[in-house]
């Protein structure tokens, strides 16, 4: 839940869960100096759905957002262009039920992951974007994004820049990595961009997309130490670590619901 | 508060705050695996202390510890040897109102810190070990905190093992730094063990004193990277910096009342 | 190279590559407390291995030990039990031509893992050490690798202790990953006993194997921040991101000649 | 040394040393992309310092620099303007002898750092840049720094740009921290930059100043976490320890004549 802070807020809703025996494992909540209150609750027991939803939205004052996530794995598409190590970091996860996701299909504007997907018993969708206009090329991954359905699209390394339009379809339901420490060296050859600079310490950045390029909510993030002796090919190189953990750091927050939008900031719970 | 879990926890002590009319500014629970509930709530607004905690004890079932702490600087006595680094991260700490603590008293069995305590107008006890059996020397030392009656004592690289009669005198209130990793190299000269076995991070646990030697609860640790060419001199220069930090950090945490001690682990809320 | 340090000895080298017009790409040396100078060059041009050595082997003093290795990649053997993390991050790397090293083959005293390994084409020896004696079953093992004659054994999370007589058959041609920042929880189950110990920080290292358990020269390590909410299955969890890219970070060193073994300890240069 | 790469360069300098019976203790070089060779030998013995120079001169192609520097502690001068927490940690080490360098005098455009300075005997000079133009203000900042003749300035957070002119008095020798992880957040304010961008980590740069604000050669940096919960005022508090052992070590490279500058980057050796 969110909404506007109040007194009272976690005694209403703890309240609700305590008189029909549901027992609280987790409960984390937080307050943001503009005085939006954030709260999440993992609590076990038998009840229903609907008539809990509305128990607790009539115990608590409007404005306030409630929503009861099942603990249950997301559905998610891949996106993928040339680089491997995203994906297969994935793929692996995925393959021994580390992912708190179902992989549906992978989506590529090439073709040089499909030896690699197709170890795994994945739907691998070449949609290249030559002859293509951008709309077109969207349409087309719209296209087949609607056989799937999925609840996120992950683009592990998909090096395109995506539409509002495309994005409007997925609002805070992409998440990205990109490859530098945000926000220093948004847009394109992050690595390139570092080495010139000459910065002793590398990163990545997992976000939400927004319409804004790599300007969307930061989920996760970490860093790497390098010197003078790393060219920006071997920055690139020891990124790859570096871009495969937080990925996947961030999807483990996301699909478990533990991640919360508030302005371009996220909450994590 | 903490004690055996049981559902309504948190509805209970919410609803007592909330019909007091008390703003809950943070509140953060964890529930062991062994199923021990702890709580810190960090409420804002105006009470009776022992009015509320009469009626939070009587709301609660019995076996639940509860104490309510206003927030306020501690008092503290410093201990050291002859290192300075950590004793002048305190001081200087002190002297710019960051510590959360006012330091009463510096108590050393050399007298070579002297003058740095003194540039901060510090009661500094020189109380020599030299010529007396161990209890003599910790007899001395309590005669002086007598003086002082600090609420808590902080081992800033004090080079001697404290007896368990002198320990129980305050019971989980004594938080030293050593100067490794722990659990490794427990004892003397922790980075000459750690240079013969080659290991190429080096570290600091700051921890509460119990009666085994360097095995209470730990508070928090960190690390930095080592290699090769670092002796044992350089790895314990190199650790000065780890050290100073984790004693700062964990001490912060302490006297913010944030850590529980369950068993020989600590619970950080 | 490495023996007895001595005046002289960089020029002598260098001397000899500068007369036979090579170039030197990189150079780096050590001398370590007890006098022992080690030093690794890189260089580039056409000449004859035999001669050269010869040459370098007669400018130097005495007790000098050179070797002349050409760039190329490593021939290894894999050993796994059940885990899966450490060795699909090699066959990834593998298949991808990231690892430096070709993988032979992988043997396991389980079959779980064979599912994984027949993706990439790669034989996996099943051999159980069921109603075996030690020694049956590691003759078993050494009857295998007689087939690949492989340059290291690489040990991705093999859960079995080996024997001396086993490992003299390698000697410094082992590396093994240890889920514990060593030498804290030698043995088994160390995230367990880094649970019990209520440690804020876990990590793996990868080091030579040795005669003694958990005792080889260290090779790398890293670490991961943990709190008093990681169980010791969280603590598992979390650690095998630590141990995968620990391994592999070892293992470039080590496939790339860059590890002198210097007593119980590793020079990296 | 450093200059254009030639083949022999290690051979014709060792060569040298090596006749004047002169140890090395350790050499270390780098060849940038760009082919430009840069060499740190560090040497022991006993030698006349133009004839050595000379003859090495003689021996190497030209375009090639050579300096033979002793091993002292350099002269500075530290600038600072509110903040303590970077000139305690200079004060402290220069008075443990830890500094590498000797603090001649503290200059500030404030005057609330002068009890802190006054406690380790250092002249505080309080030059205020109020009703003075920057030009004014530099230039009576340059008188100061003519009694003392530094080799180095040391800006431990001073929030003042200086200007090409000032700068170009001590080209490549003052050594400014600034508080983000550059070239993340150039400019003022970087921690409530660092804050609205929503980042889960910050960082501090130590860096040399030219004539564009935020952009000489980086030196060193580090990072730390930090998540939702920190204010900007947070971030703040947590960076300042970032900041003095960023700063800290930088010096440490920088006093012990490690740092070769390229362009706009650093080498470390």
């Amino acid at each position: 839940m969110d909404g506007p802070d109040n007194k009272g807020l976690i005694y209403h809703v703890t309240g609700v869960l305590f008189r029909h025996g549901l027992n609280i494992i987790r409960n984390d909540e937080y307050v943001s100096p503009s005085r939006q209150f954030f709260m999440r609750t993992e609590f076990e027991g038998n009840f229903d759905n609907e008539a809990l939803l509305n128990e607790l939205q009539t115990t608590l004052p409007p404005g306030i957002t409630l929503r009861i996530n099942p603990k249950k794995k997301k559905n998610i598409v891949v996106f993928v262009t040339k680089e491997h190590h995203c994906l297969a970091e994935l793929l692996i996860r995925y393959a021994f039920n580390e992912l708190d996701a179902d992989i549906l299909a992978v989506i590529s504007n090439y073709n040089v992951l499909q030896p690699l997907v197709s170890k795994f018993g994945i739907p691998f969708h070449y949609i290249s974007h030559e002859h293509k206009t951008r709309e077109e090329h969207e349409e087309a991954m719209l296209r087949t994004l609607a056989i799937y359905e999925p609840e996120y699209l992950v683009l592990a390394k998909y090096m395109r820049v995506l539409t509002a339009e495309f994005v409007k379809h997925y609002p805070n339901r992409i998440v990205n990595i990109h490859h530098s420490f945000l926000p220093a060296f948004i847009g394109a050859n992050p690595y390139r961009q570092a080495y010139e600079r000459g910065v002793k310490i590398i990163g990545a950045t997992a976000h939400f997309v927004n319409n804004d390029l790599d300007e969307g909510p930061i989920i996760a993030q970490n860093v790497k130490e390098v010197d003078h002796r790393h060219t920006a090919a071997d920055m690139a190189t020891e990124g790859k670590d570096v871009e495969k953990l937080v990925l996947s750091q961030a999807l483990k927050l996301v699909f478990n619901d533990r991640v919360f939008i508030h302005g371009n900031r996220s909450i994590v719970l």
